[in-house]
């Protein structure tokens, strides 16, 4: 396996800073992994990644298994060479996506088949499958092949998709045992599932626990269901989890979810809101979230966040982005996107100074009475 | 008005090389004119241009006025400081963006009557709307109004348009001596038209040239005439344009256009190809035109083009960047825009080296046998 460690720091409440370590540099924690679906984080450059300054960046499994394919990924050397990126990588296991975006698809205990969203080609997902294709990507941290029940399935549905989830889980332990070239397999982490259902998710945490994973996330949630179902299934499963491996919340969320997670005990979080928001001109700011095509930006000389010091916010106002954003030029999602990850990166830092300094309760306080007060971010 | 001179430097055979003096720094010539079409290099922040390094970029005086508008862009203290752009810029006059891209509209003596191409809102444009409208924008070189007629009129309808756009050049010449705050008025420079008609064109330079101009431009090629009747036509004019002043060929071309434009003494280019064939594309290396999309560079792990050292050739290879643009991410357009503006800059640097070194007739001569043997740049 490829090295492959965690260290907790400090704790503040629950709330955890710890230290990913990984071949790809250490990873502070809480961390915000920036989505790179297609090994790309959409809009920047690989360049102006970097100068961001995130240590890890999520790749999807779905989509480059689809384009440009692992054969030839594998040829290149893999995703960081690929893309030229120095930093650590997780990837998904494309299970989530084969669920929610491919046409066809048969599920059976042995795997997935599905076509392609892109040209109706097909392909075939499993344990096996997903974690030669992780391996072969050359990531840092593999997912366990899931299945991610949408949300409105009935008890008994999800109940049995979790156990296939948990046999799955263990044939992907086992399939990154046996992988040839065994210095070169990837971390693994394991997934809880069980909806939105407590007994499911204490009965999966166990399960999932009880295996050989370097990490442990929780799917299956921000997959429809209301936002306070998925805040009080997180606060419930949290402290499920093994204290002594990373937990990593998949897929989620807003600025607040991003900090009710770290109040809950969670050490990662994914999601594409603060890329694709960025290309819909939805700007996360310290006064809150806004679109910039609104007309009161129009002759707005001030940058688009006074208490930010990305290069967007230090080189151009809102009425110039407003009007990047009004008239369709790809520059805007550029500048955007460099504001939006910039700002979850920011908060993110400020969480891990909150728990570095034991005041992440008065900070947790202050960021939610902002949002309370009409301030949303 | 700013501040403004021209100096010659060198020639060889035709070709000069010499310096412009603008109040937003000093640009060697010849030199190519990266369009920023509504006060952005398409794709590029102004950061990224800014380390491309040009002197000087182009605005569109048509899409400024009608988005976000004069009134606007004059509150907001002009288009360098809307862009954050400390180079020079140049403005067209929007005369030929009303006759190709509005859609309706009356030309009279007075002015042109036309209708918005994105709202249909009605517009008036005329030798003094224009002068005030690019005065306002603050640019430090502004372009007379003029018609540019398309291809394929007859000589009298050429020749009519043509004796307006040399009233209209008398008269934008007038409108800048009038303007209230003098000291802000922008350089003008006057437009020779005569479509490809030798006589039309002599008479054309003649009159323009009489005119106090700070600049003489070649307008109405490029416009659907044949490629060799644009070069014709240019060689024609160029050797009739005053050698004091600098001489500009508008909307010019591709890298060998730019070669036979500086060979027949041409100063200044511009030209949407490089940011629009990235876009689409279409990328110029040393080793010839490339369409990225190629399959045969899925594979390839070489620079985009290996004797270029602009950040793209420097930090991916071809098989991400057709990966990037198959996949349709935005990203692509950003890389292939840095390569393609990079490539034309190169271009003019390596023919200023030439002149000065009084080469340029060799490095003109390998460079079209290139062109000749099939490398298609």
């Amino acid at each position: 396996m490829t090295p492959f460690s965690f260290r907790l720091l400090a704790t503040d409440g629950a709330a955890r800073r710890g230290e990913i370590t990984t071949a790809h540099g250490t990873i502070q924690t809480p961390v915000f992994m920036p989505v790179g679906t297609a090994a790309s984080v959409k809009s920047l450059t690989t360049e102006q990644l970097e100068r961001l300054g995130p240590e890890i960046i999520l790749n999807n499994t779905y989509h480059l298994m689809l384009r440009p394919g692992i054969d030839l990924l594998d040829r290149l050397g893999g995703v960081h060479r690929f893309m030229n990126w120095k930093g650590a990588v997780l990837s998904d296991s494309g299970g989530f996506q084969v669920f929610s975006l491919a046409k066809i698809r048969k599920i059976r205990e042995e795997g997935v088949e599905f076509r392609s969203h892109i040209d109706g080609s097909k392909h075939f997902l499993s344990p096996e499958r997903s974690i030669e294709i992780q391996t072969r990507m050359g990531v840092d941290i593999a997912m366990a092949f899931d299945e991610c029940p949408p949300h409105g399935w009935s008890r008994s549905e999800v109940e049995k998709s979790m156990e296939m989830t948990h046999r799955w889980a263990r044939r992907s332990l086992e399939a990154r045992e046996a992988a040839p070239a065994a210095g070169s397999a990837p971390a693994l982490f394991g997934i809880i599932q069980g909806g939105t259902y407590p007994d499911l998710r204490r009965h999966s945490a166990e399960a999932i626990a009880s295996m050989e994973f370097d990490g442990i996330a929780i799917g299956g949630l921000s997959v429809g269901e209301p936002k306070e179902e998925m805040l009080e299934t997180m606060r419930f499963t949290a402290p499920l989890m093994p204290s002594g491996r990373p937990r990593y919340l998949m897929g989620v969320g807003t600025p607040e979810d991003l900090v009710e997670g770290v109040a809950a005990g969670i050490d990662m979080f994914d999601c594409v809101m603060p890329t694709r928001n960025a290309r819909n001109g939805t700007l996360f700011t310290s006064e809150g979230k806004i679109a910039i095509k609104n007309a009161r930006f129009a002759a707005d000389e001030g940058p688009l966040d006074p208490r930010c010091s990305c290069m967007t916010c230090a080189t151009v106002s809102r009425a110039y982005l407003r009007h990047l954003y009004t008239s369709g030029e790809i520059a805007a999602a550029v500048y955007n996107t460099i504001h939006n990850v910039s700002f979850y990166l920011d908060l993110m830092r400020s969480i891990r100074q909150a728990i570095a300094s034991n005041s992440f309760r008065s900070f947790r306080e202050a960021f939610l009475a902002r949002v309370a007060s009409g301030i949303e971010v």
